[in-house]
């Protein structure tokens, strides 16, 4: 999971939906305590002419403890955000404005992968919180570059993203749920 | 969505994960209303030898105002739960204890339904919350009695269930999760 | 089922992968009615920046009664050629050379169509033949041009794909895969 | 893909669907080397109450070479038949009639296995023909004893399924569809 501030989109205005008794930011933190959130987790990939995966873009983050990883698309989906629009608003934030990602026409996820903040449950875990992350393949066309956090973008063929090398530089699970991806492709190595 | 509280399940403890800043139940309900909430629907169905869908079942349930009305099998995810055994509690708070539900293999649901409190964003609407539910096609094979609040359940063949006059009796576009149900094991009508 | 011949692609020769034994026209003709072919179907859409459909592509044909109807892409998989190919090469026969289709990444259709010669044993039919059609919803960017034996490609409404006027105008359950592919990306009427 | 015959089920008569102009076997054995035939690939699990896989069965058997190697229930699709009951049929014939099979609802299947005639177009590869196979998971409660020229029916986990020492026992691509299929349930290792 991404450590980002999930900020809303422009279009969004809280004060639209925004029933009685609103929580401030540290109850609402409490309670992401205490129920399981609802995240999506995009594998930006590069597609030739046939569909066809033929590299797979992964972020390169240094994390607080000044160690290297790689990691996927992935935040949080907010009070009144469809998904498909906390996907687009993920991959912008992290690909930038011109990445042209494609999102799914469909809403069915490849599978949901569960951070747990118990490790061991399931293969994913995220120590700050339960996350329920419905996950991805997103083609992107255009130009992108990493924002905020990210030091850069690589873009690596699937066997690469398979290897145990790469695997070893992804966290909470994110490795598995690479390969998970490049399974529903056709691309496992 | 049904209408009944969610038990967490008797093997499931929220001492052994409970954090500091633990919030009561009434700031669990803002908070219910300030984030969106994971949920399940299921689709109970008997199959036949060669798991073709053979007949539909309903809850058929009475609401506040006194209006029939036919529901899916549908909750909450709790805080530390996995999908499969929510999945699993639902079924058995719904249908009894003895309804042999078989939970799917995969994670991977026909659909997913964001239930928006605001009508008509999507086909689903919830006028109490944002719930993104994840929706499955159950099997059962047991002997299924309506639990709790439910009046009945009544198993309809797939054409009844994608017929009119069943459509006009579900709510919060349940009816509409039901055909996507029909589509997706072949048995749209 | 279109009615159009199966041109291998360009690319494609035959005789690198031809054994021996191998059969005249006739022949293969007769094997088309003694062994299940196999095909794909695709469903042409244009989606909006968030992959939500908006729009539904339909050929117009008129059939050997003079009769108008609407259709899916549709069509054979060659011997020696990858689904992904197959889909490709439809899409460009009926569509037209820039339609820019998606194909998808993942080979994972959302169902699988089955047309029996004999009508009734599944929602779809084909006297001609027996052919399993994995059927996928393609989303085009480009600019379609009905080719061949169309004469035209009417682009419309999830509704209306769905609606009794369209849906009486298709024929072989197209009618029916079509509204199963609106189910699959949340835009079934 | 296994080499046993494909006999057809007891219920089904080519007479009632037999077309002017019926090839006689070897014309048929010409025609699978010209048309991509349907197959089936059936990955037969245990699952636990809430559906988790907690072990995998593989087929042992000894190729025409005298070597070992672990074989997924497969096999063609016949006129006429369909896909549901190729899968009933093939699991059956392969682990017996007491298996008690859980085949899906849906026709969807968790990925297509492409095996070519030619290495390296796919991961599956078959010298014999070119196979387009619909695989599927699927829950087996009963009693499972290898029939015909299996010598055994094997049990491991998944993590065992996943191993390097199980996978060189696997041929044609088998091995890849076999992690692909603990991908899809959430366990690959």
């Amino acid at each position: 999971m991404t450590n980002t501030a999930d900020f809303p989109s422009p279009d969004f205005d809280p004060e639209d939906v925004q029933p009685a008794g609103w929580l401030g930011a540290d109850e609402i933190a409490a309670a992401r305590r205490q129920l399981p959130l609802v995240y999506v987790d995009a594998v930006p990939v590069r597609v030739d002419e046939s569909g066809d995966v033929v590299a797979v873009g992964l972020l390169l983050r240094v994390n607080r403890d000044g160690v290297m990883n790689r990691a996927l698309v992935s935040g949080r989906v907010l009070y009144h955000e469809r998904i498909r629009d906390a996907l687009l608003r993920h991959i912008e934030k992290d690909l930038g404005p011109v990445a042209l990602p494609q999102i799914p026409a469909s809403p069915q996820p490849f599978t949901v992968a569960e951070y747990f903040p118990t490790p061991g449950i399931t293969p994913y875990h995220d120590s700050r919180q339960h996350a329920v992350s419905l996950a991805y393949v997103v083609p992107v066309g255009g130009d992108c570059r990493p924002q905020q956090d990210a030091l850069d973008l690589a873009w690596i063929s699937p066997e690469q993203a398979c290897s145990e090398s790469v695997q070893a530089e992804m966290y909470g699970g994110q490795g598995v749920l690479l390969r998970q991806a490049m399974a529903h492709v056709g691309r496992l190595a």
